[in-house]
This record gives C-alpha cells, structure tokens and sequence, in this order.
C-alpha cells in the first residue's frame, strides 16, 4: 500500500473505527453553545470525536493571554494529551456552537488499535499529519512576520468547520477579530489593520463576526510575498 | 492496560520493534559529521532511526532564517513528513556527529502496524506526546518573552542528545549561541545577553560552544519568574 492512498483513506476515517468496537464504551453527550468541554486541569482521560458542531481550543499564557490554537468540527477528534499519557488536558475546549461529542476512553482506544490495522494507520497518520502542521506553525511564528502570518491563519481556518464554501470558490470565515488575533499572535487593532489593507487590495470583505474571501486568491498574493522576500542566497 | 503503564512502555520502543518484522526491509547507513541526511525538497519516502549520533532538524523560512526544530539521539526516529504522507521532509536533517541511521520505508512501516499492537500503541503515544510538545512551542512563541523562551529551550535541549548529564546532577549542553539563537528564535546578540544575565544569577555557566546548568535550578527559576507575571484575574 503506497502512502499516497493511505492519505487517502484518512478521509473515511470515521466514528465507525472506533465505536464499532465492543470494547470501546464511548458516551455520547449533547453540549450547549460556549460550553466548556474540559479545561486546562482536567485529568485527559478522554480523547473527543465530534459528530456534529464545532470546538475551539484555547491555550493560555501564564500572563493571561490566549491562544486560539485550532478549530475542529464534525469529523474532527481532539483532546490528544489523553493519547500522549500526559496527566492533564493543558488547554481549554469550548463548543462554539450547540455540538454533539463522544468521549472514547483513552486507554480503551490504545488498547483496540492492535486489533483494527486500518484504525493505526489512520490514527499514526493523521498524528503525523498534524505534528508537520504544529512544526510549521511554531516556525511561521517565528519566520513570518505579522501580516504573513495573519494571511497563513485565514488560510488555515478556511479548511476548518469556522468556514462556510460558497458556490463561487469563496468561504465566510465566522469569526472576530479578537479571536483571530488571538490564533496570530498579534493585537486585536494590528490584525484589523492587516485585514484593512487586505480589504483594499479586494482580496477580503469583512460583515459582523465573518470574514469572506477567496482562498485561492489569497494563495496566490501568499506566494508573491514570499517570492518577494526569497533572497538570492539562502543559508 | 492504563495510559500510565503504556507511557512507561514507550522507553522500551526499540529498533528491535521493527527491524524484527521480516517485511520491513531497512536499510543502515553510517553518516559522517556534518552530512545531510535530507533536505527540504527531498521526497519524504523513509522514517529515520538513530541507532547512535546526533542528528539536528532545521527548518527554513522564505528570507533564509533558520529555525532549530529538535535535537534527535539514539533511540530517536525523525523525518515524520513520511507517516504524514507529506511529498517532501519540508526541513533539512544534518548529522551533528559520525551517526548511525536506519531508513524505514514509511509505506512498510504502515502495514506493519496493524499485525505489532504494542507498535501502534507505542508509535500513536509518541507522536501524540510530540503533537502537544510542537502545539506548547508554538504557544511559548506566542506567550512568552525571549528569555523565557530561552530557557525553555535549554531545558527542552537538556533532554535531547546534544546534553551529557554529570553526576551532581547538571547537564553539559554542546551548542553555540547562534545555534541557541535558531531555536529560541532571536538575535545571536540577545542570547547571548540573556545567557550573560543566567551567569550573573549563578544559573549558568558557559564555555566553548557549551553551555554547564543544573536543570532543576533553571525549572524553580523559571516557576518563580511565571508566578510572579501570573496575574490575579485569568481569563
């Protein structure tokens, strides 16, 4: 089996996997809008798969200062401190919308993995997959600088469930500046500028709590800033 | 099987874990000081494991900066692009010392997960211990200030291969400050003064292209700065 169609089957990865397991006793729960799924003391015990709706971890600083580190939705699992054996959560998850989640016991999932192939190598993949993510985030914070970055964070964020696609190409981002400011890394009035200056470049229009755009536009003025800056010799 | 004596099962994760498979042909290879083992561009086919060395992972921004990703021993396997079924590593891997690696087909590596449970379990806690490392670095980027960040990075190296643990219980970490500087992600000239002012605290002492500090000393100093910047009201 090549990697490219294990990528591939990624994408069936599902509840199935795991639920269809005897051995797995997940719990199902209903939880209200701004809910909060666990918090950063809450012993990870639990990894969360949601069917539907939508969570946001937050990380915070030990000034007070919060990260928005990702958005998941249907489909999406987090909670991956359960899987790593570390003893608490360590960043904060609330369902931005009314959601429907299941708690898979950790140590339950661990234990199935041996007996379902598939469930590995999408499970190994997928951890793969968003520890390249992790890495390369961690270097853009250093690298880009904040518009950059702020161009990367809507990228990103266009592939989660923040997004709605419209027939056209384009997305609307649900989200305000201050939580996006809060994923670059930059204060709130430093993003609505770059957001401004993205604005008049009509690459973006902004509404209350939404952004819309085209990612393949902002793709493309993406790659003339990095072009532009690409020195002739590089280290 | 709790996810505590899984953790304590991971020290155990071994080539022999793989290389027993018969299906899995892996290929040694002695790699000289200095040598690249990958670099950004190349197709991401193979994990790597160290069976003894060094091996430093950079990665690289569009102006040319550099960033010190991990410092890897032996024990240790890298070039996790390939699990992601990523088409190229995206870093450069550079041996530190004469090393010896072992290339494993990451398709072969894939399949062999299914059939070796203890494998997939030991493979899925790693890359989640290293997913919450990479999300908290990219967090600190975020939070903290460039002498915090520094010494989070002396004690992250203090754990990796570059250190030699002395029997008082401190560490000799080999590293120049420019190297320092790529992974904190600041000036050479602003490590530099940072370390100055560790020295003057007794927390530190340094020499050529090393660096002598006893790890617990630097963590209750790093506690004692956090509680003080910790502010009354979090939100």
């Amino acid at each position: 089996m090549s990697v490219a169609s294990i990528a591939a089957e990624r994408e069936e990865f599902v509840a199935g996997a795991i639920f269809a397991n005897p051995s797995v006793v997940a719990s199902r729960s209903d939880v209200g809008e701004s809910m909060i799924v666990y918090e950063s003391q809450t012993p990870a015990g639990n990894l969360y798969f949601i069917e539907t709706g939508q969570v946001r971890v937050y990380q915070t600083g030990n000034d007070g200062s919060t990260r928005l580190a990702n958005i998941f939705g249907a489909g999406d699992w987090f909670g991956i401190a359960a899987l790593a054996g570390i003893a608490t959560y360590g960043s904060r998850a609330i369902a931005v919308s009314r959601s429907v989640l299941w708690a898979v016991p950790a140590d339950q999932l661990l234990q199935v993995l041996g007996r379902d192939p598939k469930l590995a190598r999408v499970l190994v993949g997928q951890l793969a997959s968003r520890l390249e993510e992790a890495n390369d985030m961690a270097a853009r914070m250093m690298f880009d600088d904040c518009n950059q970055r702020l161009v990367q964070t809507l990228l990103r964020f266009s592939r989660t469930a923040a997004a709605t696609s419209l027939e056209d190409g384009g997305v609307v981002l649900r989200i305000t500046h201050q939580q996006l400011a809060q994923a670059v890394g930059a204060a709130r009035e430093t993003v609505s500028l770059g957001l401004t200056q993205l604005r008049q470049r009509n690459l973006l229009r902004t509404g209350r709590n939404r952004l819309s755009f085209h990612p393949s536009a902002l793709e493309q003025f993406c790659c003339q800033q990095a072009t532009a800056n690409q020195p002739v010799k590089v280290n």
